[in-house]
């Protein structure tokens, strides 16, 4: 990838929640856009951190002792072989940042 | 770290340009905010992608062949070994993403 990404315009192109679409690499990480809404699965990433970065709307990540509340601008990383299960009560979108090899629900069935 | 991170707040705690402020960490990358304007010095990075993300106003990379212009909300990869120069004529907001032991001017002179 060489040329430069409008995040909007790349959320735009799609309508799916829960859908991840690459929209750069940076070295081995994948660059993500997401639409979510309602609440993931529970799932930990044993080998690696996951960066989540809001750009539209609230997101919660719960933690099995809290949850972490991100607004629009805010980000957080989930400590690898930390369970997490996001949820948004509205549609929000959200760059994920993350090894290119890191599966969408960790160690929870895909 | 295990707190979320409010990027607005974070860029609120400095006045200082070109002054890189790391907020977070994902695995061995480290994320950066910084405040830049003006013009920075050509460099390369020659072991790694170096991710800009605008978070405020404009900034332009400048490559050796073409500038690449980029608002808010918009990023780029800039990739290994590539020389870049990064400008803004108004004050603008980064977020930086890069492995932790990356140098700010790369090849050129700390």
């Amino acid at each position: 990838m060489d040329t430069k990404v409008n995040l909007t315009d790349e959320l735009a192109r799609f309508t799916e929640q829960w859908s991840p679409h690459v929209v750069g690499r940076l070295n081995d990480y994948k660059l993500v856009v997401v639409k979510v809404q309602g609440e993931f699965v529970w799932h930990t990433h044993g080998e690696t951190d996951e960066l989540f970065v809001v750009l539209r709307g609230r997101v919660t990540i719960q933690l099995r002792d809290r949850d972490v509340e991100l607004a629009e601008g805010e980000l957080f990383v989930v400590p690898r072989g930390v369970e997490h299960c996001p949820k948004a009560e509205r549609e929000a979108h959200v760059l994920l940042i993350e090894p290119a090899n890191t599966a969408q629900k960790g160690d929870a069935a895909q």
